[in-house]
């Protein structure tokens, strides 16, 4: 047969993460690789009582074909989630989605025609990456400092370039666990406010804050051109897939037109399922109690990391999420580490894939979410060792 | 703000059933419009036994991250009943996606460039033109007749352009309830043979077949081409969102990663659900009852249509699935006895919807599974009627 593929296909691999997540499947290497979230997280026997009385009291219609826009009364529940947080929308500006991931294929499905100039943040949310590049944007990037983006390069594109939308996670961001400071929200959206460029804000672990203060939306400055991305993987279920999309009309209408084509609708019986779970149980209280899970485990990477690794490895200290971010001395490779380490038994991503011109090659992504403290330690005893070992040659 | 959007967005629509259905929804009304499975078909406590199952045996996994391809031994399990049909594969050739659905979208998005010619049945399945619509073919169609598809248009049309794929239900279609017979199917085969298009067999009634017998899938013919689509919608529940795409090493490998571009993977709790589901239940006897409950349903409106429709509206009389199809005579138009009929209170859905070209303008779709013996009569009924007040005008 000849080339029956797309020409998008000859751009896309599959991800980096996934290849190296193979590699780590043997059980005595310590992976701080993946990005799962602790199951001990996942309230199982809750959402087991909220199956059972949702297919006892309305079987038929949970099972039913649904609405596109998803169950009326769990958007409800996100809208007036929103409210308390200074996000003023309604039920009609949330879509649920297929886990929050959904929404960045839908959004670039209905914003980017090839071509198009997008930016995303220096590193980046690799799976964006993936769906954006789909649609066959140009990627440019702006560098991520330690309190959010460098602000001046980011008039500078918005200046130079018809930028059709803008990706950020502004907190605990996958890779770097960098969280944006209000002084850099305030200023951010000062400088977009005289561009047609879309602020998408993806917002996976937002709720997972552990110290320090929240801090606004951008919606709350740029209510218009800020389209918001929810996930309830990190506080109920990543295997559910559900997430959400939330936008004002005219970008929903597209969004809903997107998704009916996509999928028809998310998941109904899910839906419901999660939306049980969320108004028969203290919602608060679990997430307070993954938020003390995540505080205990981050703080043991970051002392074993300050206990074990040289003193000139550079890493971030998150306040919240999944991740720490580690950049190595100049000119000293993670992927050549990276080989030492899984020797050592010990598994990392490398930082290049995050990086959308290809750069970054000093750097390395750590998660802590998935690992028991005693794994923790001994993990990253090993990898100060491999670091070590890499310094030397 | 100028236009954000693609260029893609300007020829994509809502669905016109969606609009339909919001005038349907005032319950005065007998629809045949929508396309709902009977609840009663569902297995609600069957399904609700088994989350609690996979709940209480598996729970933290079954809520976790899971892999983009879907939970292999439902895999399995497709690939084994596949084989009983004479379909060879194996569970690497199957991935589970969020309805069949979605294998549109994954099939248009690895094989679709601007402007690619793809091949669809005159009239065809209305979501799979918004599907691929997204990724802006050129349509062209070939001609449903009663056995299927015009095989003389069929040749030609391969024969003058470059197709990349051919899109077909071959089993009681939507909207015609149309099934290819042995013959057209081996026609269908020899000229494929020639030619690079893949065939996308598009299958979500097979099971649903009450009258006749099984025919054989165009994957026994044309292995290597041919992609298969199914669905747990009409045999377990449509509110899952649960269906599966099954293609050779070669496209399944960009499926995969088209899939985790897209929403990473599968609702894994609900693939886990019905899994165990499958397993522990009697599944050929629940399929047999559904037969039975949509044949009533079938034989109820054919028998109705004899006695209500004035004789020169020609129908179809399918031996499976959810549809009836009805042509008014030549110049009468759907459209307008669709508002006649919704003053009487009844609906349908107008054919033209159906057709790539704008045409079928005399055409109508009948929906039996969603309504009871009782309405069935009484909506017939009324149609009749508006059709014998259009025809006197």
């Amino acid at each position: 047969m000849g080339n029956i593929f797309a020409d998008r296909m000859s751009t896309v691999h599959k991800s980096f993460i996934r290849e190296i997540l193979k590699v780590t499947e043997d059980p005595e290497i310590i992976s701080f690789a993946g990005g799962l979230p602790n199951p001990a997280s996942f309230p199982v026997k809750a959402v087991s009582d909220a199956a059972i009385k949702v297919l006892k009291e309305s079987g038929e219609s949970a099972l039913q074909y649904s609405t596109t826009e998803g169950h009326y009364p769990l958007r409800q529940y996100i809208s007036e989630r929103y409210a308390k947080k200074g996000v003023e929308v309604t039920p009609e500006n949330i879509m649920i989605i297929s886990g929050s991931q959904q929404g960045l294929d839908l959004i670039a499905k209905i914003m980017i025609d090839k071509g198009d100039k997008i930016l995303v943040e220096r590193p980046t949310y690799l799976a964006a990456l993936q769906s954006f590049g789909m649609f066959q944007p140009e990627f440019r990037s702006v560098t991520l400092n330690e309190d959010g983006v460098d602000t001046a390069m980011l008039e500078k594109e918005l200046n130079e370039n018809r930028i059709k939308l803008f990706y950020s996670v502004p907190n605990f961001q996958n890779p770097t666990g960098i969280t944006y400071s209000r002084q850099k929200r305030e200023e951010v959206a000062r400088i977009m406010q005289s561009h047609d460029t879309i602020f998408v804000e993806d917002n996976p672990y937002g709720e997972i804050r552990f110290m320090g203060e929240d801090q606004p939306s951008m919606k709350t400055y740029l209510k218009e051109k800020t389209i918001l991305l929810g996930s309830f993987s990190k506080i109920v279920s990543p295997g559910m897939r559900l997430g959400w999309i939330c936008a004002e009309k005219d970008i929903m209408d597209k969004l809903v037109t997107a998704k009916q084509a996509s999928d028809l609708h998310t998941n109904y019986f899910t839906q419901r399922v999660v939306y049980q779970y969320l108004i028969d149980n203290d919602v608060e209280s679990h997430i307070q109690m993954i938020r003390g899970l995540y505080k205990k485990q981050r703080d043991c990477m970051v002392s074993m990391i300050e206990k074990y690794f040289p003193g000139d490895v550079k890493i971030t200290r998150p306040e919240g999420g999944m991740f720490i971010w580690a950049t190595l001395p100049e000119g000293i490779s993670s992927m050549e580490l990276f080989d030492i380490a899984i020797k050592e038994k010990v598994a990392f991503v490398p930082g290049r894939a995050f990086f959308a011109d290809g750069t970054g090659d000093n750097t390395m992504r750590l998660n802590y979410s998935s690992s028991s403290e005693d794994r923790i330690e001994e993990g990253v005893k090993r990898l100060g060792l491999s670091i070590e070992r890499l310094l030397a040659n």
